[in-house]
């Protein structure tokens, strides 16, 4: 079967734009809901990426911009993994085979990429606090458009969704939130605001049209309404259970069928046309991975996908040469955790990305998924520590970010042992510019107290995870890339390192590449090449940015002529701590040829990760080309080498 | 009168910790909490600090040491500026004058300063994650220690208090969380929170003792509770309002009258002894600044004070010699505002802090507390940016550690020109270890995107407010210190600079000091003094930390030889934008004795800031002494000098 042959579109064929989509008579949604599910399907299954989420909302997508004035109204996805039927819809179809595909288009929404996205996301619970900024401003500049938040369940979790509900619900700006409730966020939620909807649900049946437009018509007169407030939502609450988010402030409309576009169309056209300050929050009812049977039978209901064969649903996930850093963490901390019942994990709602599903199968009373919840889940982990528990916070260094003032406040001043396993350093791929962890090591190298690691390779990740669960003095962290190790041999078990001392992995006299981290495949094969041109090349790999192996440093610096520091993270972090070191002690005062190699100064799209960090000159190659310019030599042989290296892709590019 | 003739405090000087205070008889707790009441405000009287806060926990903090067994349960403390009553109960009664003060007691809980503390705070919201993370604990060892954690009605608009119940509600371990309803956190509070709190209280008397112990006898017996849930809770709901703690997982108690010991302290009795896995939300209601009717008859309840004379409740404000940085960009963004109708500005509960009470007097409708939710302010500053508003999100150094994610996910990566006014840079004072605002220029210049000011004075905080509101190529922060400027000449109005151009305050030869922000002063003090010893040194204002002044760095490197930069923040920051540009760009390679000076790599606790900064060698002699080592001149002389110019307190000790 040709994917060319399965392409038949008829009504989609005629969709460019969310302004051709209005032109057609209702009656032919049905079936362009239909084709796009088709061509979302069709699309990932050559791209790989977010399925399960898109396939839910196809109704939704449809009828919001069949009701609403896009791009004039404002549409936010949170987080906007969902988002392939609203690129298709919105003059983005020709390009939706590029997804996620260096040069394509995002997998999220982004502002520089469509008029239609007002807003770019790909982190949750974003989208309220957003659009309250998108309505105010409205209001401000006495506009009439309308500002529709599009948040799922799981995203609820987050306390930045309470904090601007909290806020929305007093300010009475009007807006519409449409609660994406599919009892999933990427794993099945958890929390007590996922039960509480969950008895909505089962406290009542799906309102019917007219009993959603009986909901709204108690909006009005004006006057009529304050007084009849208060009977009248207890009231509601006592037969819908809505009152959680009318004591909130919001109209609470629902729930609906959020793939029966014959209730969708109304109520959304009634929730438009509805005057009146209070925001109003639509509880739409999905099935992630709706209409799409393999999807719909699998546990994660495709939430994200290799490419894969549309007919059965079978992705083609390339097999391993090494094994995954997630996955050593996640056999590491197993380990640790069946020598020392301390240990403890935590999750922020991703299991999965983190390997603590499989920690969680071997220990469930030790597992904590907290939600997404990053603020909770660290200080959370304080209290643990506090009572002399080891808790290991797993969280992608991008999402740690959301924690950053319970890191500083409850553990780093506090010095208490939490340990963070940091997945995700670096470049990370497909998810592109959002997910990116460049920051952690200066975030966090700026705090007193903290220890950092980062694995240079996946035994070292072993061990790393060992000296964690060993050390006690303080919080300690560990950071290690997405994807495959650099196929080392592995040891039995972790063993604890000495805090503070880095390895020499070669020695050499002229250059030296001190490494922190993922890179140092790539310090090993850029030294290669210098030898190879006679510049007789040390790689060191400093395991430690906090604290830092003084010694080793020192010696690097002034036996080398030349002194490359390499990280995967943005500038302030490990170059900054070795610079300081040498400039405080005086190091640099005779000179030396330093220079330190981070993440450039702008932030990196989508692409494979070789090419992002071609994008960012952190490859083999640069190495030597900073070397050889730092001393001086830079002949055509070089130019020509390096572009021979660049196109065999060097250390096992991915 | 004198403090010591008023001091007869015949209860509380027979406690010196809760053992003692649990031998008194119940009969005699009244007159314990007035001595308490009189002594807490006797010791502020003295020392300054927070008042409001404690008076009105006064008989709640009895009543909690007297039914639980403190230290062995635990009683943590949000945000913990209302723990002073604690502390005297808790063995540190002898102490109490010394609080805020150097070396003395912290003005907040800390794990460091006694073991009844078992968590630290000072940042809000965090107790019921901490809590959470000791039950967890507690059960895991097998233990039946109480938790109990005291939160105000203002903490629980932040999303932080929310994760932590959405989580404990569904985890079910036993907690108790005590929530304190004054209806004011430090400013009154907003959000649809607050007036959800305020609907329960009107809409209810407080609960008699016989009827929150019926409320707690429907937990029993188990059996029968799970199957009457369903119906009580909205039945309950009905008439009590407390469904929303309720559908997160809470068994409500309340409202109860927190200053009246004999309904305290019979339904805190039973919340302890009522076994079963909820946790217990108790609804307590109390009077900020209870009990000292200068307190009670002020708009901010003494929240923070100076000195002052008991009887008047009059504060020993000192004359300010200069205009506040705080003040002055109060002044400079009404002014903007009045030229520009899309200036708008957001803070997280902290309109005195920031000066925008002043600016929400003049442009009320463009002025948006939301409450204490810096994750949802920052945002919801870029959905304003989004629609052509210039927001202006002025929140403290240390609280925008808080929407660091906001600020990378939201702002950043969409380039949206977000304005940010960072007051408290830097050292301030008795707030001490937690309130520091040391890491903003490090966890913001590691971004691309970002434009980063610091003013140097206070006529340059003038010019760049109006740089940040003219300025929309994407972010843009200004950093400045908490008090008083230096006296400079103030302009009528702020001038637009050239971004990332620095200025040259005097011209040197040997030495330069590069500054970035406040120090700026004392770099000069610095000068003066190197210049006595012949040693000519130039004085620069970096003024943007990004884009640095590449020029004006590459000419201070290259004709001096000696540099240093100097900035009130942690490593990461400033020093390393320089260090990286110069390395970068070989001017390194052939020697520079490049000092960075910034915040050692410890917490500094409170005390004032120029001692603070003597703590950090951040003053005028630590740079004569850096620049002087450099050099190889380390004789007896300077050593005396030095000792001179600290015992002088250098340029403007505050």
């Amino acid at each position: 079967m040709t994917q060319q042959a399965e392409r038949h579109r008829p009504v989609l064929d005629r969709v460019e734009t969310p302004a051709d989509l209005r032109r057609l008579p209702e009656t032919q949604l049905r079936q362009l809901a239909d084709e796009l599910r088709a061509e979302v399907i069709d699309a990932v299954s050559v791209t790989g990426g977010h399925l399960g989420a898109g396939l839910g909302v196809v109704e939704l997508t449809t009828a919001i911009h069949y009701v609403f004035e896009t791009p004039d109204d404002k549409l936010i996805w949170d987080v906007s993994h969902q988002c392939y039927p609203h690129k298709i819809l919105t003059g983005r179809k020709d390009r939706i085979r590029t997804l996620r595909q260096g040069g394509g288009l995002s997998g999220f929404t982004s502002r520089a990429e469509s008029v239609y996205d007002p807003f770019g996301a790909a982190h949750s619970s974003t989208s309220i606090s957003a659009g309250l900024g998108h309505a105010i401003a409205r209001d401000h500049k006495g506009a009439h458009n309308q500002v529709i938040s599009v948040i799922g369940d799981g995203a609820m979790s987050a306390g930045m969704a309470y904090e601007a509900m909290n806020n929305a619900g007093a300010l009475r700006s009007r807006m519409v939130v449409i609660l994406n409730d599919n009892d999933m966020s990427i794993a099945p939620p958890v929390g007590a605001m996922s039960a509480y909807l969950s008895r909505i649900l089962s406290s009542r049946s799906y309102r019917s049209v007219r009993g959603a437009m009986r909901d709204l018509s108690h909006q009005f007169p004006r006057p009529v309404r304050e007084a009849a407030r208060r009977a009248e939502e207890y009231t509601r609450g006592l037969f819908t259970g809505g009152t959680l988010f009318e004591e909130l402030g919001f109209y609470y409309v629902g729930p609906i069928d959020g793939h029966n576009l014959e209730h969708l169309l109304p109520v959304l056209r009634n929730v438009r046309d509805t005057e009146g300050g209070a925001p109003i929050l639509v509880h739409c009812v999905t099935q992630k991975g709706k209409g799409y049977e393999p999807a719909e039978g699998a546990a994660d209901k495709y939430h994200g996908v290799a490419k894969f064969d549309v007919v059965t649903g079978k992705q083609a996930k390339p097999t391993p040469q090494a094994p995954s850093y997630t996955g050593t963490f996640a056999k590491a901390l197993i380990q640790e955790a069946e020598a020392d019942d301390r240990v403890m994990a935590v999750t922020a709602a991703m299991p999965g990305g983190t390997g603590l599903d499989k920690f969680g199968a071997r220990f469930p009373e030790r597992t904590f998924d907290v939600g997404i919840a990053e603020q909770h889940a660290v200080t959370f982990c304080a209290g643990l520590a506090c009572e002399g528990m080891k808790p290991f916070a797993a969280i992608y260094s991008t999402f740690l970010q959301r924690a950053y003032d319970q890191v500083v406040h409850d553990v780093a001043i506090q010095n208490l042992p939490v340990r963070f396993a940091i997945d995700r350093a670096g470049m990370v791929g497909a998810d592109g510019v959002t997910h990116q962890g460049s920051y952690d090591v200066t975030y966090l190298g700026t705090l007193p107290n903290f220890t950092l690691m980062a694995a240079g390779d996946e035994a070292e990740l072993m061990h790393m995870v060992a000296t964690a669960a060993a050390f006690d003095a303080g919080p300690i962290a560990v950071r290690y890339p997405r994807g495959e190790g650099l196929g080392v041999a592995m040891p039995e078990r972790g063993q604890v390192l000495e805090i503070g001392k880095g390895r020499v992995v070669r020695e050499g006299t002229k250059v030296a590449i001190l490494s922190y981290g993922g890179r140092l495949g790539e310090a090993c094969t850029a030294a290669d090449e210098l030898a190879a041109r006679g510049l007789s090349t040390t790689v060191a790999d400093a395991r430690f940015a906090k604290p830092l192996d003084r010694d080793l440093v020192r010696r690097l610096a002034q036996e080398h002529e030349v002194l490359l520091t390499v990280e995967e993270g943005a500038i302030g972090g490990f170059a900054t701590q070795v610079m300081s070191f040498l400039a405080e002690h005086g190091l640099l005062d005779h000179g030396l040829k330093i220079r330190p190699m981070h993440l450039p100064d702008r932030f990196i799209d989508h692409d494979k990760p070789y090419q992002q960090y071609e994008a960012a000159g952190l490859n083999a190659h640069h190495m030597v080309a900073k070397a050889l310019d730092a001393l001086g030599i830079a002949d055509a042989a070089a130019t020509a080498d390096l572009t021979r290296t660049a196109a065999r892709g060097s250390f096992r590019a991915v």
